[in-house]
């Protein structure tokens, strides 16, 4: 990612506080934000931003080939189980060179939607059968290529995967997931930071969910992520199968099991905990752990409403995640929290437009090692998204409600211009170096031809 | 609303099946559809819509003025109830000349998503204090002349609302509502039918809720709409309160006093349903009503998830609205008929897109008084909405998948062309005829100035 300065000059800016605060300025040198002005009339000189401009968005949970799949698993019924065969049908149809065509639109995406950083939760690792490609990273390396491309900071959150469930083996198609062993993920995972790190590119791990690694391997995962410094993220209870299953064989729930093996932590994120015990809750809190919230997906999926008020309340952070990419809206996902939240306790307000927007940028971007951003501050990567307050969804806010407005009311098509490291990703609600739209009907036609 | 004619060919087109038909020809003359070829190339002398074409979208439930709390009932925490003090705050604000200027841009931001009729529920009726205006039906007519401008078909709902509660006087704001009692209600709605009706004008009748109409006053309602052949509709259980305190009084649910005082029938619509017990359901079935679900609105009023699918199974219709217009898009309502009964029943798949997309148009339109409407057949009302394919949202549909790319992945943002009734009111994605967002932003500003 090419590291940029300028100087932006935004009508309205979030800060951080209740409130967004009118004229800000913003200066950018070398891709960092290295000053910060408030009230001030626009230089001749400013890039003028309108409307709202928030930091960079964080998706801190992303597969980015199942948006290939968008509308393809609305026919019919089922489960999420029956939803997981017509995901693995697409996973056989993906080599590197497809996946990275596929990720560089789906990113590109992704930038339009104001998403500055993503999180990969990356298992396709092998080829045909399980076998190795020539550079056992060329998946990661494709995903990498195509953040760069698409204009975004990725972190590759590699992922273990041994088990085709609790006590079963890996199915034809799942075998293109696993190392075999964990210690052989640990060697592919360590190769891959070396291979892959870079001023735009973090490398962390994680454990596909309980179900596809057992307890060793999570402590050799867990292991790894500490020696590392690494993010270290999990699924954990989207379904209440995985749940039964793991009290059935383990005695305890997927969450206790974690902590038992090290994993909770300051530095994990467990992606979905919809369906959660009391005392699940209590360790999350006491860890100061993050939960990503994936709601479009869970809605989608019908894994039910997650308990994040609680979550949030016991002391865990929440970031969001758009995963399986059947839309990519983090305002969306935003308010679905809230909205969602709404329905399961018929009480208004839980969440409000700054905690949400929260765990949009900081504690997004915190879940996937970037701790320094999803801020408009100095010293902060110059993440830069602003939101039109005059399209036909956001005409009317007031002063006082320009974040309730755009979390409550905006769409992805509201954002208008995206800077990310200091360099224009979006402008003028296009992207500045990808036909997003044309690459991803071109992409995914080629893919799921004949494919139903 | 002028009528024209004119030749529309659509790259593919809905024409009531489970799959989109490609390269459809329409012939409209006069505002009526009097032509549909399938499968022929588009002549030089057609419009060409790309996309998919639907028929126009009903929104069965609507209060316009709500549009104006956009964002701002968002701030702090709180239920349903308190939610209420705030939308009576901005009634209090409201004339028939504001009120026409605020409903025009909010049916102009409706004709920009697709809707090309709507349901107004209407019981802001009287001046300050209750006190009728010169014309009694000044604020009526102020809705029908902004949907006319916006090029809208409106059923007009008038509310009848006389108590501030269940035995409970109305207060300072609720005057404005009430006509007194129920057989000045009936005077006026008929007058209202007399001075309003037109090709593009209906005029219906609406119970505001048990809370509001005592049982005499529901029968006279009922005895009105039956007598005008008028549909009618009542808000429904949105909230258990309404149900304890139904029952306390008068010893059965809101449903099943409404169906003592003969208002189930098919020309019915109840509006939310959302707390029903087993019974009130076969009532409905029975019936074969109509039941609008407004889910975006009951996520963000913490109402809860209605058995949308056990109503359907057992013979009742659903259509859609926007209520409060927190957000005015029926791709995102649709959806979340289906996305919400998953997150309670932890099933996908209870509502394909095709019912989803008959609520959100024959069916929508049968409910507010037009059967004829919401299809792409001869004899129809020439309305078309085409709705883009080739954005970020919607890339990568096959010809197979289109109506679940649509249901599930569009939104208003990509609707491009809007015809009503023969007229082309959406262009390019712009309302030919009004600047919506602007005069959103006109008009909510002055209305709100000092209001929290």
């Amino acid at each position: 990612m090419a590291s940029e300065s300028g100087l932006y000059w935004c009508e309205t800016a979030w800060l951080g506080s209740a409130l967004a605060t009118p004229h800000v300025l913003v200066q950018v040198e070398a891709g960092a934000i290295t000053g910060v002005l408030s009230g001030v009339e626009c230089p001749a000189k400013a890039t003028r931003l309108a409307g709202l401009t928030l930091p960079g968005l964080a998706n801190a949970h992303s597969h980015a080939f199942h948006r290939a799949l968008r509308g393809r698993t609305q026919v019919g019924n089922g489960s999420f189980w029956t939803w997981r065969e017509q995901m693995y049908g697409l996973c056989e149809r993906l080599d590197p060179d497809s996946y990275f065509r596929l990720a560089r639109a789906v990113y590109g995406e992704m930038a339009m939607a104001g998403i500055t950083c993503v999180g990969e939760f990356h298992y396709l690792h092998h080829g045909a059968g399980g076998t190795p490609y020539a550079d056992p990273n060329a998946m990661s390396a494709a995903l990498v290529a195509a953040a760069e491309e698409a204009g975004l900071r990725i972190t590759l959150l590699d992922a273990c995967y041994l088990h085709g469930g609790i006590g079963q083996v890996l199915n034809a198609q799942q075998r293109r997931f696993s190392d075999g062993d964990a210690l052989a993920w640990a060697v592919r995972a360590s190769e891959a930071v070396e291979a892959l790190s870079g001023p735009a590119v973090r490398v962390g791990a994680a454990i596909h969910s309980v179900r596809a690694v057992d307890p060793a391997g999570i402590e050799v995962v867990a292991e790894w992520a500490e020696r590392h410094d690494a993010p270290l993220h999990a699924h954990v209870s989207e379904q209440p199968a995985e749940n039964d299953r793991c009290i059935e064989v383990y005695g305890v729930t997927p969450t206790a099991l974690l902590a038992e093996r090290g994993v909770l932590r300051r530095q994990f994120t467990a992606v979905h905990a919809t369906h959660l015990a009391g005392a699940d809750i209590g360790l999350y809190g006491a860890a100061g752990s993050t939960i990503c919230l994936c709601p479009t997906t869970e809605r989608d999926l019908a894994d039910g409403i997650g308990p994040a008020w609680a979550l949030r309340d016991a002391g865990a952070h929440l970031a969001l995640g758009t995963d399986s990419n059947a839309i990519v809206d983090m305002f969306e996902e935003a308010r679905a929290v809230e909205l969602d939240q709404r329905l399961a306790s018929q009480v208004r307000g839980l969440h409000d437009s700054v905690s949400l927007l929260r765990a949009a940028t900081v504690q997004g971007h915190a879940s996937l090692g970037w701790p320094e951003a999803g801020r408009i501050e100095v010293g902060a990567p110059a993440d830069l998204v602003s939101v039109r307050m005059d399209t036909v969804r956001t005409a009317g806010a007031s002063a006082h409600t320009l974040l309730e407005t755009a979390v409550f009311a905006a769409g992805a098509a509201d954002v208008h211009h995206v800077v990310a490291g200091g360099r224009v990703v979006v402008s003028d609600g296009r992207h500045c170096s990808i036909d997003v739209a044309a690459e991803l009907g071109a992409v995914i036609g080629e893919l799921v031809e004949g494919f139903s």
